[in-house]
C-alpha cells in the first residue's frame, strides 16, 4: 500500500445512551463511515486515498466528526450527504469544505 | 481542543484467532496503546498532541501499527518499550524514529 495523498479518519465512538460527552455513534456516524465506504469502493479510491475508522476524536458534542490528514482539517455535523463533497472538493481537488469545517475554538 | 502540532494514531484492531490476515490485536497493541496513553498523561502531552485509536491502518502482517501526521510516517512492530522514543523523538524532537518506520513497500 502506497503512502496515501489523504487520509480520511471517521469517528465511530459509541457511548452508553445518557453519557454526558454524548458521541459520535448516536449522531450517525456509522452511516457516514458506511458511506465513505462505499465510495471509496465504486470511485476506486483505494491506493490513492485512505480511510479508516477510529475512537474519539474530541469534539463529541459536535459530531459526527470526520479529520483529513496530512492537512489536519477537522469536520463537524457531517452527514451522509455531505461525503461526495468531502471526495469531490477535498479529496481530488485538494479544496477543504469550509461550510463543514469545525468551528476554530473546538479545531483551531 | 487547539489542533495538534502531531497526531498519533494507534491501530488497536482485533480478528478471530486463525483469522489470514492477523491483526495488531494479536500483535499486542493494547498495550502500546496503553503505554501512550500513560505516557500522554504523565508527561502532560495533551493539547501539544492528540491521540487516537483507531481500526484497521492496513500492514496488519507488521503491527502493531502506529501512525503519526500530519507528516504521515507509518511504524510498524511497534512495542510498548518503543512509546517514549516515539514521544521523545518524533513528536517532541520532530525526529521520525527510521529504526522503527514500516518499510516502503509497505508504505512508501
Amino acid at each position: 500500500m502506497p503512502k496515501p495523498a489523504k487520509h480520511v479518519f471517521v469517528c465511530v465512538q459509541s457511548r452508553p445512551p445518557g453519557h454526558p460527552r454524548g458521541s459520535c455513534g448516536e449522531k450517525g456516524c456509522a452511516d457516514v463511515y458506511n458511506t465513505f465506504l462505499n465510495e471509496f469502493q465504486s470511485r476506486n479510491l483505494w491506493g490513492r486515498f485512505s480511510l479508516t475508522n477510529t475512537g474519539c476524536l474530541g469534539p463529541c458534542n459536535l459530531g459526527p466528526s470526520v479529520l483529513v490528514y496530512p492537512e489536519g482539517v477537522m469536520y463537524a455535523g457531517v452527514k451522509p450527504a455531505d461525503v461526495a463533497a468531502l471526495i469531490e472538493e477535498h479529496l481530488l481537488l485538494n479544496q477543504p469544505v469550509e461550510r463543514l469545517r469545525a468551528p476554530a475554538a473546538v479545531w483551531g
